[in-house]
């Protein structure tokens, strides 16, 4: 039995797109909890009870045993689900060490080693320049303005070419057809668009985010828990 | 043939320490190229040419073709260096979806999406409150407190109790042995170290960095590689 705790608007949205997919492929069947944020913005205290890091998503397979069967990091409940329920290799390369593995691979990795941080730390100062004593607000704004000049925009913007390089001759990231890659990347091209803004020279993105969207499981993982960001 | 870009006092020393054991375990040969950090700290405009990301590490395997044979990305080089070269499993668990399989690929994802994010932009923070003019450093050293209060030293603090206890019944992160994961992570955990200071608590984690560091393989990469933080 798979339980998925999911926190609206978070991350944990990938999770529950992948279990649709593999619901529309497979037939899987799995229990969803959703969570609300907190007052303050971050996953409720009830989420520590889960699973020590206190964040979604938590995925639980009982399949794991009674104990020790709670997993967090959305990269590896992702490589979980589907070299244990995907079978076919429908959403992930099964041949170990070939071009389409080390581009999911790749892009399992890039999306919260390289991509996403940068972003976090945008959001962390915009918010806390929108938050501050407003006498303060004009030098913190100034400050984000800097560290964004200085070291963040550049790593977004060589990311954000990559990204639109890769999916200039494909639908998808390692191919002809999606894979837990996508699904762990489209949140952070998400969060990318909303930060930085993605313009003309990123259409192939833009292509590949309306791709997602119009897949089926995607539509109902919407509707069932919320939009991905708020 | 095999080629590794590093970047002096970077993640990229924990490529160079595989790539010793490598050469320990399979008699695996390669090629070093050290580049140091230009005068903003920031990596040299040199890798862009070698990979569009233009960071470091960049490993180059010729056994993947004349074209497209640059890889980037810490934990997929890792990845790929261990499906591809570490034929008896010394250094990854071979049994996918088992017990062991699912701590190194956790580990290995932690590093760079759990534990990192926010020691980089404390980092981030607290050197431009140095380099700011003297008489913002206390509003920009506030600013700074307060975000590391409300969001990151929380959520490093979890990082660090989770990474403690998996450490306090087993020597390495996936059992009785050295894996990628262990390589992966000696670098997040170092880096906590440096900015949140580990203490008694963290015995576990700073007897494991010891083990780490025991190795020869690690001894020979520090000597060719210098220091991973300055």
């Amino acid at each position: 039995m798979i339980t998925l705790h999911h926190l609206v608007h978070s991350r944990s949205f990938r999770i529950l797109w992948l279990l649709e997919e593999l619901k529309d492929a497979y037939g899987l069947d799995y229990t969803l909890v959703s969570h609300a944020r907190g007052e303050n913005l971050l996953a409720p205290p009830v989420l520590l009870d889960i699973h020590p890091m206190g964040k979604a998503p938590i995925l639980i397979d009982t399949a794991l045993g009674d104990t020790d069967n709670a997993l967090a990091e959305s990269a590896l409940i992702i490589e979980y689900l589907l070299v244990t329920y995907d079978s076919d290799g429908k959403f992930h390369p099964t041949d170990t060490g070939s071009q389409a593995w080390r581009a999911y691979t790749f892009w399992l990795h890039f999306a919260e080693g390289s991509l996403m941080p940068p972003l976090v730390t945008q959001l962390i100062l915009s918010t806390s320049a929108k938050k501050a004593p407003f006498f303060l607000r004009p030098i913190i704004k100034a400050l984000s303005n800097k560290i964004n000049a200085l070291i963040l925009s550049g790593n977004v913007k060589k990311s954000l070419a990559l990204l639109a390089s890769a999916l200039e001759s494909q639908h998808w990231l390692t191919g002809d057809h999606l894979t837990g890659a996508d699904i762990q990347l489209y949140f952070a091209a998400l969060a990318a668009d909303k930060r930085a803004g993605l313009s003309d020279e990123h259409a192939p993105i833009i292509n590949w985010m309306r791709r997602c969207e119009s897949r089926p499981a995607f539509m109902r993982a919407l509707a069932l828990g919320g939009a991905p960001l708020s």
